[in-house]
């Protein structure tokens, strides 16, 4: 059983090593993954769709710690989520709710508000690194947990029309699967229409396509160019098909 | 007992894999947490505050290898600090002065220069690394090094009034510690006065304040926005209050 | 034995989490070394110079999984390599190819292109790094794999006169490795011609020089400033020597 790692904390950053020396703390031999740091900053719905793509491609048994948390230091509540044998340690604030709408088998629990209020605190190093390293050591449920019916916060099982992130490529993920998008149809983005193929080598270098990635979504890219600068994208912008 | 990296070399360049290949070698089974990779390039004593103020955050046993040397290849000395549990191997240019100043136990040892002057080499992989895996194996002190009675270059244990730190949010660190600070107090910075706050969520989106950070610091953020665009800051800018 | 990661994958994105997720399944004792994620985007010439340096500072034994792969989808091969004790793992488009020149001893194995033909699929994680993970757990060579005779794409085992990768000092690496170059011999780089140093701080801050750098190519680096931006190069110039 591993930790996975996944946050708008900034791969660059001072905070990741924090958590990762609460982590070996906690739970000493335990393999930590740094899955994604750069989750699009503040944005939770974005990431919610992001997220249940993506841990779909980590194989079962992990322990998921999920950090996108604009209202650290607000009154948002703190979960344990196991879904369909994977778990996810955060804040209940939608991010793990379109896992929770997908999944067939779920359980919660909620993190006992007085270990939540910390004060002057980083909740990923003090209050979820803790928690996902008792999950990872068989140390749990344990005191610090209550068991709750379901989440505060719930964002749906639908896809999400929109880019959720952009990589180092420029290729732009949307919140669709395509497993929902007929192979005829087309995308609609910033004003101009792109048609599907099976893989970049399809088209000639400087042709867009969408394409299914790799974790399953509705993908826009430019085959050896930047989708995002040849279209100017930023997450959120809004998708739709023809 | 893990080896936790703090370095100028850059989380996305080549240089920290060589690193990690190297205590991999000599310390096979220990874990390896990278800190921070982009420290403020060249900047000592920036630097030398923020590692003080986040080793405080990290549980004591572990050895840390710091490397922020824009003094490479002179003549500069490099040292091993024992200093109230926690050990550190680097160079011996201030960057662990003010942890050295601050500490109630501290012991230090000169790294010998015969394995100091490798040329072409790359002080973090080839002198230190080994060092750092010494020590966490318990293969120390051995024979590359002698007791000395302390560092050569001092900055001493005083809060630095300027900024030392931006993160990917925008957030500005300074060197100094609110415990130091009446919460009373107002920042100013840039021209500007900005008021104290507890907590992001106590003010508006896009309002500024200085809080208490994580590490312990007094940090000037804009709430779910940048502080450094806000107010075009800099490592290096000079903070005061009132 | 590591596994040693060298790609163009982004240190920030979020594919290498999903490479190390399948290592850990596979191998999960091995430790997995971050030796380069921003390899030049698809630049296939320059990353194999690089890692033809790079990887003789990496001890023997271990695993390397290389991914450069402007290719993928097409019908380049992918391939196993054993070179001088060292292990690749990757497409067969030229990548391993400057390492296979200049090796001593070298064996091949070419993968089933069966297991190639996987969609949508991303090659780094459902392809090579199962592949890897044998190798690391000697359960290699194995049924995915056939001997072959050599590569299908070969470079050549000459030096690269151009530049190779650009670090975040701005330090510009050169396919040229030092070994070839007489050190009273300038370089002519961007129209201008600059001199040998043996190391930086040998000549006044904001002065350019070449020097061997600790992998023992050609480099060219301004004493605490940016070659790259006073010079405007990028991966692909051309230089040459006076």
């Amino acid at each position: 059983m591993a930790i996975v790692l996944f946050s708008d904390f900034g791969s660059n950053d001072l905070y990741v090593g924090q958590v990762e020396a609460v982590l070996d703390r906690y739970a000493p031999g335990v393999r930590v993954i740094h899955l994604l740091h750069d989750a699009p900053p503040f944005r939770i719905e974005a990431s919610a769709h992001l997220l249940a793509a993506l841990s779909q491609k980590i194989p079962k048994g992990h322990v998921f710690m999920g950090v996108v948390d604009p209202g650290v230091g607000s009154d948002r509540a703190a979960v344990v989520m196991r879904a369909d044998g994977r778990w996810f340690v955060g804040p209940d604030n939608g991010l793990f709710s379109v896992i929770a709408a997908r999944a067939t088998a779920r359980q919660f629990w909620q993190i006992a508000s007085a270990t939540a209020r910390l004060a002057p605190s980083f909740h990923g190093r003090d209050l979820f690194a803790p928690i996902a390293a008792a999950v990872a050591t068989d140390d749990f449920p344990n005191s610090n947990v209550k068991p709750v019916a379901g989440l505060q916060v719930n964002l749906g099982a639908d896809d999400l029309a929109q880019i959720v992130y952009i990589d180092h490529y420029g290729n732009a993920f949307t919140g669709v699967r395509a497993v929902n998008v007929a192979p005829a149809a087309s995308i609609r983005i910033a004003g101009r229409t792109v048609p599907h193929a099976r893989v970049f080598s399809a088209v000639a270098p400087g042709a867009a396509i969408w394409y299914e990635n790799s974790i399953g979504l509705v993908e826009l890219a430019v085959n050896q160019g930047s989708a995002a600068q040849a279209f100017g994208l930023a997450v959120g912008d809004a998708v739709s098909f023809v």
